[in-house]
């Protein structure tokens, strides 16, 4: 499958290893590079632009190392409740913040993607809404401790057990609440 | 977490690589025991009835085996498309066929769930949604070709390669596609 990408070295320009398990899945080759970028934007974006920017600004980062034979793949994801953006936590308190806010809501999931090749590039996003049972405190203790989910937008991992014990619906994609939509991936690379 | 489960041996009834995965996920400590059960109905059943009826039926055939010290979890998951179940494929024609019916169409996946103890039995189900995109010939071919799921209800898992490219969208449980809704069942372990 995808065949007309045979041409191209696929590059993933992410550290998440989800994402790295994610695009795996679709059954395509690539590399995983990683540079650097500070997930800064300017405070006029709101919603779904966010993470479209995001994925655009880790693109442009590679700017320098795409060849015409490299088709670069890179994603942000945030979680927006009520439309205020829930990022990475600053620490422990901050995690346990989230949470309770998240906790009986339904908040939204936005990854947005960014294609690049030499010549184009095509951003677009997925969102995902998800709805989250009331949490005891005892529960959002236990996933702390146990899975130290500070790393992660909105301190959550929709496939660890806060996800089992905590996620009554979801409406959309669910390996777009991970980090990659990749049915909508898989789409935009096949017309390529 | 579920303490009050701590003086239960809990049994997963199940032979499901991907049901042990997903209890495993609880948190819970269990053991696996399976008996062969004929996945037969009665003709007059419909619908929810059907998964939730086969859960029974599996919980019945550990009738001998269930002591006071026990807590046995069943389950069974049917596929419905327009209220027609489909159940695992004969051969792989049969699984192409099926695989034909759910592109670009919505169906169900509802898994009947039974929590049997010696004095007390709980058996609910849960709906999920599952929106597959229009599939190439050739995407169903690679995908039985690779994945031989001859095996699974509806002859896919969404959690392999035809998941990934395929299931625009799902509204309700993830897990529940996979084969147990653990958030309702980890509810109901809660209450019990």
């Amino acid at each position: 499958m995808l065949d007309n990408l045979r041409n191209y070295s696929v590059i993933l320009g992410s550290a998440s290893p989800r994402r790295n398990e994610l695009l795996s899945g679709l059954g395509i080759d690539f590399n995983v590079q990683t540079i650097d970028v500070e997930e800064t934007y300017p405070d006029t974006l709101r919603g779904i632009r966010i993470p479209m920017y995001l994925a655009e600004k880790k693109a442009d980062a590679f700017a320098d190392q795409v060849s015409e034979t490299h088709l670069l793949i890179t994603a942000d994801t945030v979680v927006l409740l009520n439309n205020q953006v829930l990022g990475k936590p600053a620490n422990r308190e901050d995690a346990k913040r989230m949470l309770k806010q998240l906790s009986g809501n339904t908040h939204q999931v936005i990854t947005g993607v960014c294609i690049s090749t030499a010549y184009r590039r095509k951003t677009f996003h997925t969102v995902s809404e998800v709805r989250f049972a009331n949490l005891l405190e005892e529960e959002i203790e236990y996933y702390l401790e146990h899975f130290k989910p500070f790393d992660k937008a909105g301190s959550y991992g929709i496939q660890e057990w806060i996800g089992y014990i905590g996620v009554e619906q979801i409406t959309g994609s669910f390996y777009n609440v991970m980090g990659l939509p990749v049915q909508r991936l898989y789409c935009e690379l096949k017309k390529w």
